[in-house]
């Protein structure tokens, strides 16, 4: 499948990786055409990958993840522009806000009454934005068994069933159990999900590992 | 041990009623001296307990548990006084905003870059705040082995440690396994574990059930 990865920060390149690695067609997309760490990418990676901006990433790709930064991610989708009409757009930002020092707190515009995954979906409704992978450290992401066996959950949600459904088989492809994939419903779930890192980032702190995760219990 | 409970709600009585089976000597407080639910409480209850003002409870208590809904917590603590001066204060509380609709926010002046521990800590420096149990349905918080064989998570944090570990006593005796009680650090850790309800409550949307908890997975 074609997918665009927006985003060259260590959650782009841990995506496109492993997206690149199950036979994909990727594109990294960023601000400027010959990125420094895009082309790195590209270098590194066998099979098809390739590099360009925003927009012609995201032209491209019958997915597109977001990859970029939360706070930034308003700015860099507007970058990426007409091109994502009709497209499944994969979230995978939190808006944390670093302004007040560590740990970091959410972007007040973009938390608990919203959240980002919703202002991504009004600024772009003809997009599908699905949120998904957004709790837990990149590693993980595309690598589930590092821990548990991989039995810890994964939360997804959207307004597009069918776009969650496309998203749905890409994890399972990336290593994650369908049964601890838990659909929160529409993409007002994002609230939850975003606002769970502030919990995260304690977890962290305590803990000393970025490595964890948690098994729904009931 | 002489406990306060404050609030006659759900969560009041849950703790009030597992106190008092584990043998401590419960009073109960309220608003009102003879809240009929309160007067209830102590009929329902064998042992000593007994009922009172929040005034009344909070002198009587070694220990105070906060049990009141998160948004009148901090007026219902005006209300407990100086009593509190010295006590260990476990806040169980979370702060949401009903007023906007289902599923519930966060009320934003006791969320993000603060939390209501932290706010009842800030109004009561004198008061040993320990927040923890808010992370669960009631029924599991008094009755862990309900579901897991009680292996998931409770979270504890506040700034005296002699206090945590108070707390954390009674916490075991209530059926929690230390090894799944993490201390999270000071008061502000209680932005993560209040933040976290918004997920909780799309998770009870999702599964249809409040009899869920997480286990940690690393």
């Amino acid at each position: 499948m074609k997918i665009a990865v927006l985003g060259t920060g260590i959650v782009g390149e841990t995506i496109g990786s492993k997206l690149a690695a199950l036979g994909h067609d990727v594109m990294i997309g960023s601000r400027t055409k010959n990125n420094e760490k895009a082309l790195e990418f590209v270098n590194k990676n066998s099979g098809q990958t390739s590099s360009g901006t925003f927009a012609e990433a995201t032209v491209f790709g019958e997915i597109v993840f977001n990859c970029t930064k939360g706070e930034h991610s308003l700015d860099a989708l507007q970058l990426a522009g007409t091109g994502l009409k009709g497209k499944i757009l994969v979230d995978l930002a939190n808006p944390l806000d670093f302004s007040q020092g560590m740990p970091p707190t959410l972007i007040p515009s973009l938390s608990n009454s919203t959240s980002l995954g919703e202002e991504i979906q009004k600024a772009y409704p003809e997009a599908k934005v699905v949120k998904t992978l957004n709790t837990m450290w990149n590693g993980l992401m595309v690598n589930p068994t590092l821990i548990g066996n991989g039995d810890h959950i994964n939360y997804i949600s959207g307004n597009d069933a069918e776009a969650k459904s496309k998203v749905m088989a890409l994890l399972v492809e990336m290593g994650w159990k369908k049964e601890n994939i838990l659909d929160l419903g529409d993409i007002s779930a994002a609230r939850g999900t975003e606002g769970y890192l502030p919990l995260w980032l304690r977890i962290y702190g305590a803990t000393g590992s970025n490595a964890f995760n948690f098994k729904l219990v009931k």
